[in-house]
């Protein structure tokens, strides 16, 4: 089985940093990539630090099929995303024609400034990536996606992205829960369920919960069957000890 | 003035990598750490793979000051971070006296069982880092604080952590906002504004509310009269703009 393609997320800006926003984006990507196959391994969050940007974008570039980017890409001296991803990758940063006249045409005379026209400078050879929202656009270059960081704008890039993106089987995620076990008390057996599914991701988590606390285990991976044996298994381990599974991730 | 000291959060584990669990431990150890002026710089999610976690651990703590890492500390085979942080420190990863010592105590004869016993195995040279929910502790070991991912846990231990640490002066925001202003006709004033404050972050975050949109201008950084500065120049520009700035961010 060819392996799934594999995805970073770099969200770029001091908001998240200092507390100031809640990320709304990483959870969005992160179900959305694996539903199309191509799973996050890592994010970044980093500030609005030219250099920062830089080393960045090219110590992940290589490493991850594909790279996406949120934040930074708007008009005002904070917005340096764009002409970041030009020098990481060594090209121009410059007009992108068909941006520029799109952009041109909306704005009344006048007002398409110069801090709006940097909205339309992108790196040589990018190709955009609309959006149903707002008129400036995202771009991919390489293997290496810029969206917006406003979550309605970047949801609607990445609408348009997904389409054209090489995925691989979707991840899927089988779930069983137990009310009052111990993670200490599971762990052994659970380790050994592990280890005869090695193409699945098996996750424990503790919950709790006014109803109740408990341990979840989930397996994920591209194989569904392989995913609905290995929570077989665990379902007959919790029963062994004693317990009640219930099929699923626990009510939130 | 001595500049700030500096911090990288790890977030580790697969569950926010897949889109199963809205991160919360960002945001918190974001506002806490600008709080006690050593701000939050880099975060970092992985997941639970040993090679990936010993890499960014060695790779992030000598480029910050302080480097924090929620998850993977439980005693499930997903739970890897403490012996990965053995090995990135290059020394053994054995009982931890006082933790061992500790556990023992606070189970029943033969439940604190092989699974639990990692939970008291630590890198050599710990310090616990202690927390009033569960037994089981975090640690310290040179300049990165090892800790439990799920938050209230979490947050148990930064309280029991914070005294600890050599901050700076606290990281202060003041902000400013305006219903109907578009970032592109504010953007160059504002760049001149950030070029003569090179000492703050000004940050520049549309908003879009059931109450109207607008445009939000925050600055942060040490110096809370620069701070208050800076944003008296933003409010002045809005108001040569046409507009009637409003004090502080918008409401929710």
């Amino acid at each position: 089985m060819t392996p799934n393609p594999t995805a970073c997320l770099l969200v770029i800006g001091n908001e998240v940093l200092s507390g100031r926003t809640q990320d709304a984006n990483i959870k969005f990507l992160a179900t959305r990539l694996g539903e199309i196959g191509i799973p996050l391994r890592e994010v970044r969050i980093i500030p609005d630090v030219a250099e920062t940007i830089i080393a960045t974008v090219n110590a992940v570039r290589p490493m991850f099929d594909h790279v996406f980017t949120t934040g930074g890409i708007g008009p005002t001296h904070d917005d340096i995303t764009s002409e970041c991803v030009a020098a990481a990758f060594g090209v121009p940063w410059e007009p992108h024609p068909e941006a520029w006249a799109r952009m041109e045409r909306h704005y009344k005379p006048g007002e398409f400034n110069p801090a709006r026209q940097r909205m339309a400078t992108m790196p040589r050879g990018a190709s955009l990536i609309d959006n149903a929202i707002s008129i400036a656009p995202g771009f991919t270059i390489g293997n290496v996606h810029v969206m917006a960081g406003v979550p309605r704008i970047m949801q609607s890039m990445f609408d348009t992205l997904a389409p054209r993106l090489a995925g691989g089987p979707p991840i899927v995620a089988r779930a069983v829960h137990a009310l009052g076990l111990a993670e200490g008390r599971i762990a052994d057996g659970l380790a050994a369920i592990q280890g005869r599914y090695p193409g699945l991701d098996v996750g424990s988590y503790p919950y709790y919960r006014a109803s109740g606390n408990g341990v979840a285990i989930v397996a994920k991976g591209p194989d569904p069957a392989a995913a609905e044996a290995a929570i077989a298994e665990v379902t007959a381990l919790m029963q062994a000890l004693g317990h009640a599974p219930i099929q699923g991730e626990p009510p939130v």
